[in-house]
């Protein structure tokens, strides 16, 4: 059971440094005791400069998909419906089995495969749909890598119109730009394993004063996930339930990463670096499948060239060049490749991967110019300080 | 933020022996891979031997709060009547509150302090309540130390009667006799960071086949504990949402280190510490708060000598010998002192605590007989092969 240590280029869990790893070796505390009280406190400041706000944190020792259920937790009740800007997997099927698991209603709003529906596109919906209770946006959809680029203009006037917003930034969060008190965001959720680096098993969710206010006046639906009770003990910079002390750890060394390469050189450098493996994908006759404006930095999804199995590829990279990416969710199973470009991602992983993915289609027998797919990265990245 | 590496004699969590914590270093894997699966495969039968169980067992990234509200939000829903045996925090107002986040109604069937409801105090409440859907029992009430002793009996007349018997062995599995099938249990859960000495984090759920059965028939109330999708997920040995890759290599290690030590042993030499505790302690001045026949053998439970606050003494345990243990919750929170007696614990730890508390008496003025209470925990250990 002693694993190859694969590059992870998985849209999560994504490659982790040795310094974060080394920090769950860290002493086991109790959840009581001052120094966890310490600890949380450093988790709080990191994710409140993460996510751009002032507002409470709610920190899960559970994945990124119960952050998003303890956003509609607390939030949503029986008939209660929910406008979902659908872009994939985990926009569509995933949110609206949540949403429905709590007795509310949602409503779908659909953009063309590659594109995200626009600030217009949600604004009709918005006219449409009088009796909305929330909308809910995952703004990186993982499964299809598109951004959901308006989400800005959307969230503040869906705030305005007295809607609660929530949105699901597990593979946004630290990757692309995001503003969650300007924005208005009211519940904003994101995951250890993403643009953070650090292991899988956290998972986390600002709650803005409004939700705060209010969920006292709902009965709680669950009790792992129940706000409340996130409140009552963060009163004493604890959490109610027993955290999973080593990832808690590894979150802070993780977050202490971000703080010293900064929020914005990060957004940066994804923007760069996915600018890179795009450029280079297009050269080997890769497409991509979101159309250039709705990119999210953070998820590179391509189909392949004509002839060429996603399988093979994604086969390939694995068992000779030691690499990690994936296929497609469901219907896009066989058809794209997805590369987790998030966490301490630079030019090295670009080239590695380009070069591996030119050795793999000239096997295949595919025309491909030598070399062609790295200087492609190479002069999208000339320049560029953050590579 | 380097902490001091306490001896954690915490009712959970426990100290973790290094080879445990070394094997959260293995590589971060996808968790739809082959390596996965092998993991995943070997967790479900080192859970299946902890549990004495041939049943499915689902194993979450969360802690062991969110394994037992798995098993009520799977099978309790409006109006549906819970009994619980109530021995104290976790069995009384925690079961509680999960069982009506879900609607169901739960009715508290107590003992005096220091008891538990035997089978004949169930019995009786069985039969004044008609109309139950299920029993809840703590087994092993890590609040007050109190074990419900007459557990197998009390599942398998329960189930004889057409209830689903849903059992926390939180702080029992691994430490006291637990047999999953024979017993009868429908639903039992318990957590890695308790007898098993795993880092926190995650937790599992053993689920009969009558449940699994009916779990079709009604509409999930929750997507991250909804036992649909652990089922489904489970068919190609892989868990649905993105596991705690570095706690699942730990609980792995844990489990081999059972395995070699094997599960009986394991529960003698936890019979046979806790004992020695007791006995040292009772020498001290100590008073045991579980009745003789009702102690848990996983967690020691005592009042202090007159005139000596349960603050100063773990205060004093912690800041000078560096030894983690427990104050009471709630109304015992200044009446009892609590030492988790689980995981790697042998005599070593024994003496050197009772050594530790007998100092610090002797420097608050009590009279003790130097080395009284390390010499009635030797007495007690005599003879013993499993120390």
């Amino acid at each position: 059971m002693d694993y190859k240590e694969y590059l992870s280029l998985l849209p999560g869990p994504v490659s982790v440094p040795r310094r974060v790893m080394n920090a769950m070796l860290k002493p086991i505390i109790g959840h009581r005791s001052r120094e966890f009280k310490e600890l949380y406190t450093r988790l709080q400041e990191g994710l409140k400069y993460l996510f751009k706000t002032r507002n409470f944190i709610a920190i899960l020792s559970a994945s990124g998909t119960a952050a998003v259920e303890f956003a509609i937790a607390n939030t949503i009740s029986n008939g209660d419906k929910v406008l979902l800007i659908d872009t994939g997997f985990f926009s569509g099927t995933r949110a609206s089995k949540t949403i429905e698991a709590y007795g509310g209603i949602p409503i779908h709003l659909k953009a063309p495969l590659g594109y995200a529906p626009t600030y217009d596109d949600v604004m009709k919906a918005l006219d449409n749909h009088r009796d909305l209770k929330a909308i809910l946006v995952v703004y990186s959809e993982t499964s299809t890598g598109v951004l959901v680029k308006d989400l800005k203009d959307i969230c503040i006037e869906a705030n305005n119109r007295g809607l609660i917003t929530i949105v699901d930034a597990v593979s946004a969060a630290g990757g692309v730009e995001l503003m969650v008190d300007d924005w208005c965001i009211d519940l904003c959720a994101s995951a250890s394993q993403k643009c953070l680096a650090a292991p899988p098993g956290i998972s986390f969710v600002s709650i803005s004063e409004k939700i705060v206010e209010e969920v006292y006046r709902c009965k709680p639906r669950s009790l792992y996930l129940s706000l409340r009770e996130y409140l009552e003990y963060s009163s004493s910079s604890e959490v109610p339930f027993t955290p999973s002390i080593p990832l808690f750890y590894a979150l802070s060394e993780a977050l202490d990463m971000l703080v010293e390469e900064g929020l914005e050189n990060r957004i940066a450098r994804h923007r760069i670096i996915s600018k890179a493996f795009y450029n280079g994908l297009e050269v080997l006759g890769f497409k991509p499948l979101p159309r250039l404006e709705y990119r999210s930095p953070t998820i590179v999804a391509v189909e392949p060239p004509e002839n060429i199995s996603v399988d093979k590829v994604v086969s390939m990279l694995r068992d000779r060049y030691g690499i990690l990416v994936a296929r497609g969710m469901g219907e896009l199973r066989d058809r794209i490749i997805r590369i987790g470009c998030m966490g301490m991602i630079s030019s090295m992983e670009v080239f590695y991967t380009l070069q591996s993915i030119e050795n793999t289609l000239i096997e295949f027998g595919c025309k491909i110019e030598p070399g062609s797919s790295v200087l492609e990265a190479s002069k999208t990245l000339a320049g560029s300080l953050c590579i």
